[in-house]
């Protein structure tokens, strides 16, 4: 049985299991939380630092294959790895200059892919050269995560919460739409698309965000996405999974963001939307199959179930009972804490009419809490 | 986390352990054969006997729910783990009564089930009493099982065919359709219906046998169906999942054939065709949660892959490279060595055309295969 390991146990590598269990694959799990979403639903379980190089080459020695569910691993031991032999999939070279938003933001330009200027700038003073350059968003090249290091530069009197480490800052770009679009590579180079998954963001009702599939964009502009994605993924020259997040700006022109190479929040809806789900498409790669097809079955939404705010301590779901309809599915990632922002789980709905997926979403968003039991008692600033 | 242990560690097993994955519960099997379906894709492995009092005993005490995947078990051990406060579904008294066909035909009797009369015998030579209750079917009393120790004995010659011990002597019926009807008890009484699966069987068409759901019934035959299934099982007072086989004469009479108090092979399309899935379902029941909704999503057709004639060895599927429509769905149970009539596996095909299903079955039986890499020499006999 082949052999494969993963590292990083959560949501991500917890889906990926779920997947499994409909191939033949002995899985491994490298993770250094005990209680991990991923924990109970692999075949083995290595507790211990996916960053730090001993952990990981011995986890990986004696695998047939290795993936990620996180960039944030030690690529050192996976480059050791790779010319003892083993499968490390995406490359190593190529999860190496994605995890630096530096590295990632100069093979764009190298590569003649649509993405917006930048500067790279090693400290927070080196900001004040860039004043005429604004609005402009600074991201930190190594460590962000989850909107983590990125900051907002409209102006001058911004520039104090730039960040003081290496770090790229990206021209603003007036956005329209954004969209996602996941490119799977098997190991003798077969590419297959998914369709595009379109990222709502909704400030004027409760920071309302939520994905649909397929993205509400023309034909011309999905081809165009399509063909962008596709060349950056060929020129990364490695097999695996990568979701290749974009924009539309007001002019209809697209333009890369930044891809992730690994199963992607944007992709939970493939789950029960599309012929092939992201996590069984990776297994494919992994495992030498033949890719699955992607077509839509059904038009969805996904909304992330996040810790409520206020809420710090045993997660609790409330509101599951009034989901009565047969097309929605909720995904509980089995944390057992709960705190303010943390993904906790997903909704996807399926069968629903793109004109009322603001409303569909909206109503799941304020139906569905992940709370704690007592809510905390926060001190108040006086 | 929730225990629950499953006797038997088969195809059924491993269906219902990839369908666990979705919930909060540590997985236990019990099953002799070391490289079993199940093996890979439970959380503790017990290797040992679900006939022996003690390993069964031994493997219950710690968990907090048991149940089965086959009805060959030693029903006096859930008994004394019964009485010890685990929970057992289904009761071992109804798994008692069940297991063996004289006390399920007398269950029926008692309970006015529409069933085919029947006579019991305890030898061959009692049987002789009998001729003029010909043509009838002779199923052994305990064991039997996918065919194995049922014989058709139409008159006076047959009689030899019969067995020489407890046994059931049923009326034979004018059979026009075959259906099955799942039904689900959850710990507190609420039921669930599944839709009907029709069992078709077409001797002209090389043995062809398949499944169609939903069955191809009038609404009135239905409803008649499902009042009597659902009063079958109402009258076992026990949670579970029970399949209840069913004919319908040439008089469109429903008649009860007999009834499996665990998933079913009947069910193996409901895990792409319906609402949920009866893998998800049984969890539903074991693990106290909401019962979901049945509803057909797509009409459907399961044929089992069954090891073909002639091959005995390990075992490999010819002509999945053929099935290029995204609903069709193959199942590799992960049985190393095939032999003929061997269930290897199953295929669901989803969106079918009714009037068009026996094609379709027709395609898929002669086009995947289950072989082996060298055709075995069978030593003629001479």
């Amino acid at each position: 049985m082949t052999k494969v390991g993963i590292l990083g146990g959560g949501q991500l590598g917890r889906m990926l299991l779920q997947a499994a269990t409909k191939f033949k694959v002995e899985t491994h799990i490298l993770e250094n939380q005990e209680n991990c979403p991923a924990r109970t639903l692999c075949n083995h379980f290595t507790l211990g630092d996916i960053n730090d190089f001993d952990t990981v080459y011995r986890f990986g020695k004696n695998l047939d294959c290795i993936t990620i569910e996180i960039e944030q691993v030690c690529v050192e031991a996976l480059e050791k790895l790779e010319e003892e032999g083993i499968a490390v999939i995406p490359k190593p070279a190529v999860l190496k200059m994605i995890k630096n938003k530096i590295t990632q933001k100069e093979f764009y330009k190298e590569h003649t892919i649509p993405s917006p200027i930048f500067h790279v700038t090693d400290s927070k003073e080196e900001l004040t050269k860039y004043i005429d350059f604004l609005p402009a968003v600074h991201k930190v090249g190594v460590g962000g995560y989850d909107g983590k290091g990125v900051e907002l530069l409209y102006n001058k009197e911004d520039l104090s919460k730039g960040f003081d480490r290496p770090a790229v800052l990206e021209k603003m770009t007036p956005i329209k739409q954004e969209i996602a679009i996941q490119v799977a590579v098997d190991q003798t180079n077969n590419i297959v698309v998914f369709p595009p998954v379109e990222m709502v963001f909704d400030p004027t009702l409760n920071l309302l965000d939520f994905q649909i599939c397929p993205a509400r964009i023309s034909p011309a502009l999905q081809k165009e996405a399509n063909q962008i994605a596709t060349n950056l993924v060929r020129s990364f020259q490695s097999p695996g999974l990568f979701a290749v997040e974009l924009f539309i700006d007001k002019s209809d022109k697209v333009w890369v963001n930044e891809t992730a190479p690994r199963v992607h929040n944007s992709g939970h809806h493939s789950i029960e939307a599309l012929a092939t789900s992201q996590f069984e498409m990776l297994w494919q790669i992994l495992l030498n199959e033949k890719l699955g097809p992607t077509d839509v079955q059904q038009p969805s939404i996904m909304v992330n179930i996040i810790g409520a705010p206020g809420y710090t301590g045993v997660a609790k779901l409330e509101g599951t009972d009034s989901i009565t309809t047969k097309e929605t599915f909720i995904h509980w990632y089995g944390k057992e804490i709960t705190k303010p922002g943390r993904k906790m789980g997903h909704i996807t709905c399926l069968g629903i009419i793109p004109e009322k997926a603001m409303e569909t979403a909206h109503y799941l968003k304020n139906t569905i809490r992940c709370i704690s039991e007592a809510k905390e008692n926060t001190p108040k600033i006086v």
